[in-house]
């Protein structure tokens, strides 16, 4: 089957991206307005950047009337009229259905704490509160802004960060920072309205050695 | 806890990156040189970035002397010496273990396909062939590459790639554009060596109505 991405609508080409792209991680990003109003919203269009220098990305597409959400006015950097700073907390498995009332569109303002029955904490580095009751928090300062087509409805955004701070519960993170999967219980992002769970793992070496191993996935 | 990523090495702040960013979905990237020489590799830093332009990115660490990877190499524009184009190619579970075969360092030109036993396929658009197999491809043209620290030891790199074709099995799009996450059977990387499937799913809506439901997690 062969498709031209020209001949899809956007909506047509967002859907390929997020059935087709799985399981994706979730940051669940925490701003604040220049004014103090608090701001929370998950994307799924997230990953790491590098360790050198320490950074991540998320992308908060535009609006369909082609304006910016609120995450990205808070999170732009301060030269372009915004605070400068984030923070991704990590969505636990059973703070999932609070996680998914965050998407909810509320007047700019409206904090999205109070309707999903949320705390914020405060950050040790930046200005913006982590989510109380995350296992782990990267506190950031936003690298800059990458607008694909500013203005548009739906167009694409990146903002990159530097982790300036990590915030994480105890024991999570062991000696040698390696986090335990089992204790951070962290799920992915899959296409419409579904997620996976991160129980089901294997293991595998990385190069050549992989195929002299048995399969580590029952079929 | 509390963790300044400053007084961390390298290496400690990319396990951290990698335990908490999960589950992350694999672009298993092929590449071609000026020369015709195929190049395979899986990125786990990797998403969708907008379907307004349709794109996605991945990010290549520079090698611990500061040089590029080949992918990142054969990826970059035209006008940076590169080939301009790549493949990302969706690894469906029975191919876990030549994915993972294809992290292995190999000298320059050496083919990666060869080492794991799989066969080129032509695109459609662009000149790097797929994964032949493989249930989902995206033909990328490189809008551009973003180097956050040129030169340095693992330091960081966006590739960020506009999507003009895309080439999937029979039966596993709709003719709604939705994507089958059983045919797909994707899963997704984890800490260290480890990796998740995605077959453990749960739905949720996205906003204030998710609260209403009973708790879709069995635990």
């Amino acid at each position: 089957m062969h498709i031209d991405p020209l001949a899809l609508c956007v909506e047509e080409r967002y859907k390929l991206l997020i059935g087709a792209i799985v399981p994706r991680p979730i940051a669940w990003v925490s701003t604040i307005s220049a004014d103090g109003r608090l701001n929370l919203a998950p994307f799924s269009f997230f990953n790491g950047v590098s360790a050198n220098p320490m950074s991540l990305l998320f992308c908060p597409a535009n609006k369909a009337d082609g304006s910016e959400k609120d995450t990205l006015a808070n999170s732009k950097p301060v030269a372009e009229g915004g605070q400068g700073e984030f923070v991704v907390n990590v969505a636990t498995e059973s703070m999932a259905r609070a996680m998914a009332a965050c998407a909810e569109p509320l007047p700019f303002g409206s904090s999205e704490f109070d309707a999903a029955g949320l705390k914020p904490a405060p950050s040790t580095v930046v200005r913006p509160p982590r989510v109380e009751g995350s296992p782990l928090a990267f506190e950031c300062r936003t690298d800059r802004v990458i607008r694909l087509n500013p203005g548009a409805p739906s167009g694409g955004n990146i903002v990159l960060g530097r982790v300036v701070h990590i915030c994480a519960a105890e024991g999570l993170i062991s000696d040698r920072y390696h986090v335990d999967p089992a204790q951070l219980a962290a799920f992915g992002r899959m296409g419409g309205p579904t997620y996976s769970l991160t129980r089901d793992r294997f293991d595998l070496p990385m190069g050549l050695a992989a195929l002299a191993q048995a399969d580590p996935i029952a079929h």
